[in-house]
């Protein structure tokens, strides 16, 4: 050919896997679709494109830097960076036809330009879950969540996991009570705790100009822990006067109450009044997940409690809680930590193999397999047998079925196991009922 | 609030589905998925953003107008714009840690810009499986690929269906054996046979230079029709003293026959001559798949042979055989035509209403019915009774399950069936057996 080759490969920063990690990614997928679904999450799909001015609305930060955004004929586009400014304006245009509460899914990818760097991606799958109110929603609503998040990682299987409960209005009334005006620069402190210890956060909030009256209460509040029961005793025995403070309180207790009986164990869930999100979006419960033995890979599902999910679109008053996992960062730091390997295993329950004139017989198998419902692979290239079995092997194709002259005659199949070795030859029906098990 | 709002809704040429017709859009993409892979097809999942050099390595023509293109730092991007080029750029790549022959299905959302037009998507889903051979590939493959066409749209339930065949070697050798070098022009000329009959297709064949002599051949040979047989039989009647003509001859006879053996029945098989596909990727087996009662919506499933996969990445020679289905478009369609209804219904099997103070009972219930596998919903918010069963009948959910005090007192739960009205109290075990069935 004339023209030159170009050298096959993708953009950094984007994921893409082997057929064996991605049938490992799909079964996850499966298990977090399966679940949402469980609970009662209608699915929505939304455009990977939107209007600037849709996804922009309200700006600012990293997200404008972070943006895919371009032109095409007169109209100005962007990637979707998350799952929810997408939802904020489905509910918002599709008002009048949907069903409150609006209980909604979406798993798919988002966009952001990050900077390049190890573990971090530029196409990552969302898998979102909300539950929308018109006008109020309830504060049981936010007891389920914890429960849908149980059951989706214990069927994940990763291992032990803490999913940690905080509400944001213990948070606000307790700085407003302080009268702390820069509660940004407090909670971005508080939030170092881990890495730079109590006297680090004392410094750093005596630097951003809070008294050290205010620092000494701070640091009693972060430091209340224990069980459950403790930490919401503790909380109450600060006396705190202020309204949105003992609100949050209320609500932090009903909700760790109920997450009980939506049967959540306690080792599973922990008050952890540490835990903030995002800074302007919450307003209520927030969650964090960990995994016990793995609190380095960070939180591995998110979400909380908002009051107003369409503000931007909308004079609908839509409260809101929801989470989320954010699947393909989780999977490349699950692999990294060797907590999921690739099973290699094929989708089929076994690869046909005829051997000299038998493949129109071989071909008649693969029908009648396939009509049970099992996954069934024919070989149709003219190789050598043990290139056939090769391709078995390395495919980590549990069967192989050997359809020859000898089989043909006494209407029998050939079945090997290709992980013992062992092979047996069975009458067609039989055969059946063996690979069905 | 200060800022303005934006009015919420999507660019034209995209396709958002309320939740109901989701889920039936989903049940499509899961039916699709699950005979790909009942016929061994591994999956893959490659990023929506490859490097324009990437997917315009072959260029020209249509892609070069209708493809998203941006910059992002000094990075030049494009969307896809199908999944043959990927996979293509795939296939290079990994090369080394690929097993032939590669069968691998893909499932996403490709994006072209096209001319807004009702029925035309810049946000589409193709469904691709595709048979890629390391060298060669025996054309047996090419008869298991209607196969797998008939028992996805068996599955898929639209109605009668058509696959058609041919093959392009039949095409190229009689054109070459007619001295014929407009080989696009004529195939666009018999391309309109439908539209303007035998008449037009002459005076346009003698409009673009063809003799008269040959345009006979032509007409004649794009009238043979009749049953399978009898077309071949035509075919090898025309005695074309042609190597590649007889060579395409004798593929389209055996793919024709083994289809057969690959179940396919005949009905919904019929070889059609005038059957081209894309003028210069497609090199033998060509199909296109047609409703029977439905010709107007054009071919549901397409694809063919082709030579050498990804010529423009790699010096591998990489044949392959595949076929593809543009669900959104078809979806859309269908939904016009009224072949397909969105079923209103519900994922969830019943929605537990628990009455006064009955909440804690009511969630056990519901986590019980989970455990069970069964999909359920638990109505949280204080509100009427109306209100209440309004929502599961909005929703469509099959089943109400009521847990009052009488119900508690008795350890019984009462399932009402929301479309017969008819409602009846179980022992607990009891109604979660009446829900599994």
């Amino acid at each position: 050919m004339d023209k030159e080759r170009v050298k096959p490969s993708i953009l950094p920063g984007f994921m893409e896997l082997l057929p064996s990690d991605q049938i490992l990614f799909n079964e996850m997928l499966d298990i977090i679709r399966k679940n949402y679904e469980k609970f009662g999450f209608l699915p929505i799909n939304t455009p990977i494109i939107e209007k600037s001015e849709i996804l922009l609305a309200k700006g600012g930060g990293e997200t404008e830097k972070q943006i895919y955004r371009f032109e095409k004929g007169s109209n100005d586009l962007s990637l979707r960076f998350d799952l929810t400014v997408p939802l904020a304006r489905y509910v918002a245009q599709y008002f009048p036809e949907l069903n409150f509460p609006f209980k909604r899914y979406q798993i798919g990818k988002v966009y952001r330009g990050e900077r390049n760097q190890r573990g971090r991606f530029r196409e990552f799958y969302q898998c979102d879950i909300d539950i929308v109110g018109n006008g109020k929603l309830d504060i049981i609503n936010d007891a389920e969540i914890p429960s849908i998040m149980y059951s989706t990682f214990k069927d994940l299987d990763f291992g032990d996991f803490t999913i940690k409960i905080n509400n944001r209005k213990i948070l606000n009334g307790f700085f407003e009570w302080l009268n702390i005006e820069d509660r940004t620069g407090v909670l971005r402190a508080i939030d170092k705790i881990e890495k730079i210890g109590t006297g680090g956060v004392k410094k750093e909030l005596s630097e951003i100009g809070i008294n050290m009256e205010a620092i000494d209460k701070i640091i009693e509040f972060i430091q209340i822990e224990g069980k459950n029961g403790d930490i919401l005793h503790s909380l109450r025995d600060m006396n705190i006067d202020n309204e949105e403070f003992q609100l949050g309180l209320e609500e932090l207790s009903l909700v760790a109450d109920y997450v009980k009986y939506f049967g959540v164990p306690d080792e599973n869930m922990a008050i952890d009044l540490t835990i903030a999100r995002g800074l302007d979006y919450y307003t209520g419960t927030v969650y964090e997940t960990f995994l016990d033995n793995h609190p380095d890979i960070g939180s591995i599902c998110s979400g909380g409690r908002y009051d107003n999910l369409s503000k931007y679109y909308t004079k609908q008053n839509l409260p809101g809680v929801g989470m989320s996992i954010g699947l393909t960062r989780l999977f490349y730091q699950l692999k990294e930590a060797k907590i999921i390997e690739s099973k290699k295993e094929s989708l089929v329950k076994a690869l046909i193999i005829p051997m000299g004139d038998c493949l129109k017989e071989g071909i008649a198998i693969a029908n009648k397999l396939r009509d049970e419902g099992i996954n069934i692979q024919v070989y149709l290239e003219e190789s050598k047998m043990g290139k056939k079995f090769n391709y078995a092997d390395k495919l980590e194709i549990p069967y192989v079925i050997i359809l020859g002259p000898d089989e043909l005659k006494d209407e029998k199949i050939t079945i090997k196991n290709m992980k013992s070795g062992e092979q047996k030859m069975f009458e067609i029906e039989e055969g059946i009922s063996f690979l069905k098990r």
